[in-house]
């Protein structure tokens, strides 16, 4: 962070591009050609190539107002990179666009490529491309990322079947209530002018922050030999990601609350705020964790591992979409994930 | 178009996606897997993968006020694939985000993704893949094409070597000259309520609003056996495009304004204006064609080709960079292209 202010106008686009660019290293032997023509080129010999892309625009999908500049350029990448992890793919390029209004100095650019080149360097990818320009309000992020993955090694979300077990990785919930204690400091904030008290809880702040994709699972499943029936990250929150395997795959499901992974702190913060873990786990969203499905031979493998769970199993379409609670009751399971057009 | 309105969260995020892509069919044997999935899947076999991506955000890039839907998203594609063929290469697959405010209908996002559809029918790329938002204010769309090329065969903009020849393909500033006569036809408007009267300048107001990629260009090299030595597509006005691969390729130029390429109606137009047709040429931009350099050997296979001009030459770089006009006088060459940024 640095005091000083130097306006964007004052470098000039190409300037601008130079500055953020300049300290961008190559790590992949499949990058031919990086920044500064008018694309990119990329080897992927006898590999597949995985690409996906994520726009993320201020006010809707991140807030300056408790979020710091670095960590969203680490987000922004982290984020797009979780689903080429999703796809048993590894990241190895991105390309970031983004749009700024004047009311940005170019330190504070230089903040978020900071927190950018720092989850390039985690995650072994090469920045590659971009578009520098302008908006007339508000931060724009766009990032397209891209993989590789063996021949038709990759997974989708369409093939669960009968009988496959359905597993997470790492632990639900704690980005929702991280968000929920930064909006209402933020809040209070502009109604007192008191300063944010977010409570010592850096575990449940640090994983709306800062949230990591899940590389090492990936890994864990071409060391094991494990192949997912059907994977895909959790976004939008547990029950809408679930929904959408088993509608992709036309399946159903059980889904055992009790099964449901949950960090300590994560808990006890809950029931603080008198807010239920499980629906925290089910409509939060933005854990980036990997949902997945595999055949019940893979069971051992999977229960080895204790940062992955068995949360419940694939039934047949006709017995429908279901959670069994601790109660032992029977609910449908119902999409209540952000949603980010109402 | 439709008089009808539907509110988009009457759809929901899934129905809206499901509107917008059910039309989408694929047309290229590398697109393993599309729209669906945390990413898509492409195989390029021995090919190298290109990418490039652009960010065009409402009110710095494009005018609702005069820019139909339709056009709007072929433009989007036509732009960055336009990057791919700058490249020497073939664009494939382009994936595309949007972030859109309630102002939006249905209706509205059908015309726009209509125009996707027509650019990625016409130029044989699949669409496979995009992320869809909302903005608070105005419409942001991220596009990034993938392209292949064969082994090294891709053309970078650092490649010009004194003595080779600068080209041009089509003509040059006529987009410019439609921008002019749309913004004119804005303000009239505003501030008299008077109908647009675009004095059926349809050349020019079609080059803005509906500009085409050059894939006959590079098509052409392919058949001819021609490499050129460095490329790049004009977005940003001849001299600074001219700049970029002098810079790049650390050489200098003689550019020939008599030999720079216009349209008859777009000359006249000009001159009725009281506008110069060589700084529309040179630092208007949006013009989308090709700007190359060749070796003095493939002067002949250009030469053949109408749609192709010879317009200058490089020369060493202690020799800067100049044009030489009509009257016979030697300037220096300056970028005055458009800077998003000032």
């Amino acid at each position: 962070m640095s005091n000083q202010r130097t306006e964007i106008a004052s470098l000039g686009e190409f300037g601008l591009i130079d500055r953020l660019t300049k300290n961008n290293e190559i790590k992949q032997s499949s990058t031919i050609l990086s920044i500064g023509d008018d694309a990119a080129v990329i080897d992927h010999g006898g590999m597949q190539t995985v690409i996906s892309t994520d726009l993320l625009i201020e006010g809707i999908h991140f807030d300056l107002s408790y979020t710091p500049l670095k960590h969203l350029g680490y987000k922004s990448v982290v984020v797009n990179i979780s689903d080429i992890y999703a796809m048993n793919a590894t990241p190895t390029q991105i390309v970031l666009s983004i749009a700024i209004s004047n009311k940005f100095s170019v330190e504070a650019l230089d903040e978020f490529y900071e927190g950018v080149y720092a989850a390039c360097e985690k995650y072994n990818v090469d920045l590659v491309g971009g578009d520098t320009t302008t908006s007339q309000r508000g931060f724009v992020i766009s990032v397209t990322a891209i993989g590789e993955v063996a021949q038709n090694k990759f997974v989708k979300r369409d093939g669960a079947k009968p009988n496959d077990l359905i597993c997470v990785s790492g632990d639900l919930g704690a980005a929702f209530l991280g968000l929920t204690i930064l909006e209402r400091e933020r809040k209070i904030f502009e109604q007192t002018g008191a300063q944010p008290d977010l409570e010592n809880q850096t575990y449940i702040v640090g994983r709306m922050l800062k949230p990591e994709a899940r590389k090492d699972v990936v890994d864990y499943f071409a060391e094991h030999n494990i192949m997912p029936t059907s994977m895909m990250d959790i976004s939008d929150g547990l029950s809408s990601e679930l929904l959408h395997i088993c509608k992709q795959s036309n399946v159903g499901c059980v889904l055992h609350e009790e099964k449901i992974p949950f960090n300590e702190d994560m808990k006890d913060f809950a029931y603080k705020l008198e807010l239920d873990p499980t629906a925290c786990a089910l409509s939060g969203g933005e854990d980036y964790e990997l949902l997945f499905t595999i055949s019940q031979a893979d069971y051992e493998k999977i229960n080895e591992n204790n940062g992955l769970s068995v949360i419940g199993y694939i039934t047949e379409a006709s017995e429908g979409k279901n959670i069994i609670t601790r109660g032992g009751n029977k609910h449908e399971l119902v999409a209540q994930g952000w949603n980010h057009l109402k």
